[in-house]
């Protein structure tokens, strides 16, 4: 198994992204290949005394950054190394894609470059949200801000199919995201949707309202992409504001001591409501596997990408969900 | 100042709407005419010791279910509790309407009873929600699931002048929820909507993205109904998470020790955090004041939803709201 690792994509890199590479050829025992400035990735590893065990650098000059054109990783930045680690893994040097550079950018690359799936409309970011009891699968997170009703119901079966193969979720939930559980309610789209997906080959539990996602209620959740980054966006907010309130609490010499007593159950809520421990947002529809981390991934966000990107590649997830597309009636608005 | 409440809205009704009362008359001194089946309420009120100074029954024979028609508010249901309250508005016999009943039926019995104010082309159901340093009017909640980007302008200046007349919050943010910060981001009522808000006389931020709402980013944040309806949705059901967290946190032996050292702090982040504190949503663009308190409202619920609609029919907001919109430039596409 060979990761194809974007070297300077996020915040942190590529300090971060060498640090999450070596602690993921320690854990999982993968084969990496990391793009970029060769010999700042060296001087890098070398200064901070990082291991390249089974980890290889393919050169690529440029950077593509936050604020170019995700269309100029076909043009200008064509040579970045987020273009590189794309082209690495079309021609067949490596089994998965990871970064955590611009999203738009990594949207555009795997589109042109990895193409979609056949049948697939439209590529979903995906994001794997903590809740209560485990996790559940948002999608789409902002890749397609105006979607179709078909476009939805593939939303649905592509996230299936990755809960199931990648995340070994038996017979996972699907819901859609709608502001009641009634079929009358939300808007054209969601109204047209949810037809279509009880015919879809899915175990579609109808309707889900926002106010049941944390408590874990399914384990696919559809949207848009203007409503699920709006979900996506203000669960992250709404955990932040979390933290402060209990960084707040525990604060102060009595605060503290009370965080002592129960500093196991802290380090637990801590985990359970932790993005990094899941890894990054799978791009599902595309032929390859493609990972995008967190733009502000530290190395154990990195490290868990990478593992995601094997479990992905491993799953045989992208075979079946061609399958599975190319056997569905095609519904008669569709194109 | 005399408040008409609907004596049989919501869950807990009779019982803690009387109760509810009795604390406002107590608390605030106004006068309270309570409509419903008047034997029910005066057995209510003896059989739990609550005194009924400055509090009179209207009586009205029936009650609109939460499984009834919003329009039967119109039609068979013309005689239950909450289309009386109605009535005694709009007869001049009360200064503002409460009711934790069906909130369909209260945005029928208000448009088509009490009337939009002039100019006003929707009425919103705003929702203060509570942020880490104060709260926001989160507007539309969703009494309107798809909206015209003059729409949600006008959405935008009722909110503001119900921050700064109702909430006393000098110069409010006013807000766009979106995707991104910048101006091309969201679909194409967020970028029509950016355009004219801008001219629209209110203290517009531009895009606020949701991740930036529980820290307090702006005092109002406009939506449709449909996004706003999942963003306080979404806000519960994590505030709900949160509190089963906390629990979990500080229970058994060890965790009630840690939570009886910093009892204080959990209590002021509860109260922090309690959407019952700021009463309930105002119904905005209605020609009389309007609240409609959540349906599980309990006495104290009961008691700010009062506060809030003296505070509302104080305010001289309805007067102003009416001003504005007549005065504002109507957009070309409007109507």
């Amino acid at each position: 198994m060979k990761i194809i690792v974007d070297g300077f994509g996020g915040d942190n890199a590529p300090l971060a992204v060498l640090q999450g590479c070596e602690l993921a050829v320690k854990e999982y025992g993968v084969e990496i290949v990391v793009t970029g400035d060769q010999e700042t990735l060296k001087k890098t590893a070398q200064e901070n005394g990082i291991s390249l065990e089974h980890i290889s650098f393919h050169h690529a000059p440029s950077v593509i950054t936050m604020e170019d054109e995700p269309t100029s990783i076909l043009k200008e930045k064509a040579d970045c190394s987020m273009a590189a680690a794309f082209q690495l893994v079309k021609d067949g040097k490596g089994d998965a894609f990871v970064s955590a550079g611009n999203t738009g950018a990594i949207l555009v690359g795997a589109t042109f470059l990895l193409k979609r799936i056949k049948g697939v409309k439209r590529a979903a970011l995906a994001s794997v949200i903590p809740t209560a009891t485990g996790c559940y699968l948002l999608m789409d997170c902002g890749a397609n801000v105006e979607c179709r009703p078909e476009i939805l119901t593939q939303f649905g079966v592509m996230g299936s199919l990755y809960m199931k193969k990648v995340m070994k979720t038996a017979n996972p939930k699907v819901g859609l995201i709608n502001i009641g559980s009634e079929e009358t309610k939300g808007g054209e789209l969601q109204i047209a949707a949810l037809a279509q997906m009880k015919e879809a080959p899915i175990n579609f539990t109808g309707n889900v309202e926002a106010r049941e996602l944390p408590k874990g209620a399914v384990d696919v959740a559809v949207a848009d992409g203007f409503t699920g980054n709006i979900v996506l966006k203000l669960t992250e907010g709404m955990g932040s504001l979390m933290s402060t309130k209990l960084k707040e609490l525990f604060g102060g010499a009595v605060g503290k001591l009370a965080g002592a007593l129960v500093l196991s159950k802290i380090k637990a809520l801590k985990k359970s409501m932790d993005y990094t421990e899941y890894g990054g947002a799978p791009l599902l529809g595309i032929a390859q596997p493609v990972i995008k981390a967190h733009g502000s991934s530290n190395p154990k966000a990195f490290k868990n990408a990478i593992r995601q990107a094997r479990d992905f590649a491993q799953s045989g997830m992208i075979e079946e969900l061609g399958n599975t597309v190319s056997s569905m009636k095609k519904p008669e608005n569709g194109n």
